[in-house]
């Protein structure tokens, strides 16, 4: 299981105020704290101002490579930042930025879909850096009412996206989580479109943020680890998640545990044993 | 999802003392404190002593029954005990104890399976009381290796017991949960049983006690809890539990929620606002 970080986002107040402030220990420090507790990726998103975002993201990408050197999820839906923010990656990760570390591309870009304007702004970034891509699971007619929809527009996603020369390995499809408290089936929908990708698109991976599903519900927490549980035994390959929030790591290691994928339970033992001072 | 509370069981300390010493009032306690926080039916197990389990159950049958009007599962491999049992409930319940409360058989018997000698001992009492029950997807060949081999054992006993005229809605398979610290691919195979029996034999529902998957592990709370809902998303109906384990029923809550199985998540806020008070 891919965990990517992502508290450096210019939306949670503390990161906005550092960028701002052009605070580059607190930036570095936010980054090694998440790779400690697991992150192999980190996200990073300067979105706040669209102003600024370019030049943001770019001092964004420096301190978190000065402080870590580990892949980058870049976060943005501007072309201009992204291609400003890969360059920037490229400068500091000369060599492989366009390969993968264990199962992360170096470079995974933050998100293509299948809407016609975002396809044709963010595929040539994919295709020219060899980088990684999210793909959300949807068109221009906007976000899939159900489990058949979000299937119909992987596969087109998919099939569009390796006709371009963009290679399974590289794709990582988001189903798109929607509040149960607003559509009850939403969950349901969203799992089934993880099997059903899992199955028909070999290669291909499941990535999603989860914190979506409990909007507008009492104690999200325990919804969003909950709903993590059955994306993982669904058979989700990755997750954009706070790593500093221990009861959702518990969670995931424990579910790696039950879906049989930690051979004898080797990672949630280590895990438990280091959480425990053993 | 039916809730079927597990505390009266004489393999607990405290009950197997209440039962000896005869004290009505603790198990009359326990009963009540299940039935509170939501167990719609309550497991009844004497099988502490096998020499005196006959009286052992009907004595836990009664007090159990002044104490709370529920739904009674009869835990016991001894097809006297569980007559005896049976006919303590219908001396207590004289109406309807062939019949449902809600979704519930106001008689279940914990159970039978394919095994010969079993079968051939608990039928007649299915049978014979209308009563529902409790069918482990194993024969006399032992706990299945794989989700194919409970799949076949599950097609295999529900053909028999309606052939033996026991209909589906009065069915509950249990695909057997094993460890995942001793076998790794358990877990993943009994989430895909419960997936693959709720589509090919309607009418059946899924039932199962959790705590075995955890079994060796350290952490078996968290572990029992993240499988509990992994196995709601595979479809889950009904399980044998501890209501009294405030997590565990909040887990349940929000993996139904999750599920879309609690319209508009009206049951998870209620139960939100009863625990915090509001």
């Amino acid at each position: 299981m891919l965990i990517i970080g992502e508290r450096i986002n210019t939306s949670r107040k503390g990161v906005e105020a550092a960028v701002a402030g052009r605070d580059g220990e607190k930036i570095g420090a936010e980054a090694r704290r998440q790779a400690e507790a697991g992150a192999a990726v980190l996200d990073v998103n300067a979105g706040g101002d669209p102003d600024r975002e370019t030049e943001d993201l770019v001092w964004l990408v420096g301190r978190v490579l000065e402080a870590v050197r580990a892949p980058l999820c870049l976060d943005s839906s501007s072309p201009e930042a992204l291609r400003a923010g890969i360059e920037e990656v490229l400068r500091v990760v000369p060599d492989g930025a366009a390969g993968f570390e264990g199962e992360a591309p170096w470079l995974l870009i933050n998100s293509i879909s299948g809407e016609e304007e975002r396809y044709a702004g963010i595929l040539p970034l994919v295709r020219e850096y060899g980088a990684g891509v999210i793909g959300l699971c949807m068109g221009d007619e906007g976000i899939p009412e159900d489990a058949a929809e979000r299937i119909e527009a992987a596969a087109r996603l998919v099939g569009r996206l390796e006709g371009d020369g963009v290679e399974a390995e590289r794709i990582f499809l988001d189903p798109l989580v929607v509040p149960v408290g607003v559509n009850p089936g939403g969950g349901a929908d969203f799992l089934e479109a993880i099997r059903v990708i899992r199955e028909r698109l070999p290669g291909v991976r499941v990535v999603c943020g989860l914190s979506n599903v409990s909007y507008g519900l009492p104690d999200r927490a325990l919804l969003n680890r909950t709903f993590l549980a059955m994306s993982v035994a669904a058979g989700l390959d990755a997750v954009i998640v706070d790593p500093l929030n221990e009861e959702m790591m518990k969670v995931i290691r424990a579910s790696l545990a039950l879906a049989g994928r930690d051979e004898f339970c080797a990672g949630y033992i280590e895990d438990y044993r280091r959480r425990s001072g053993g």
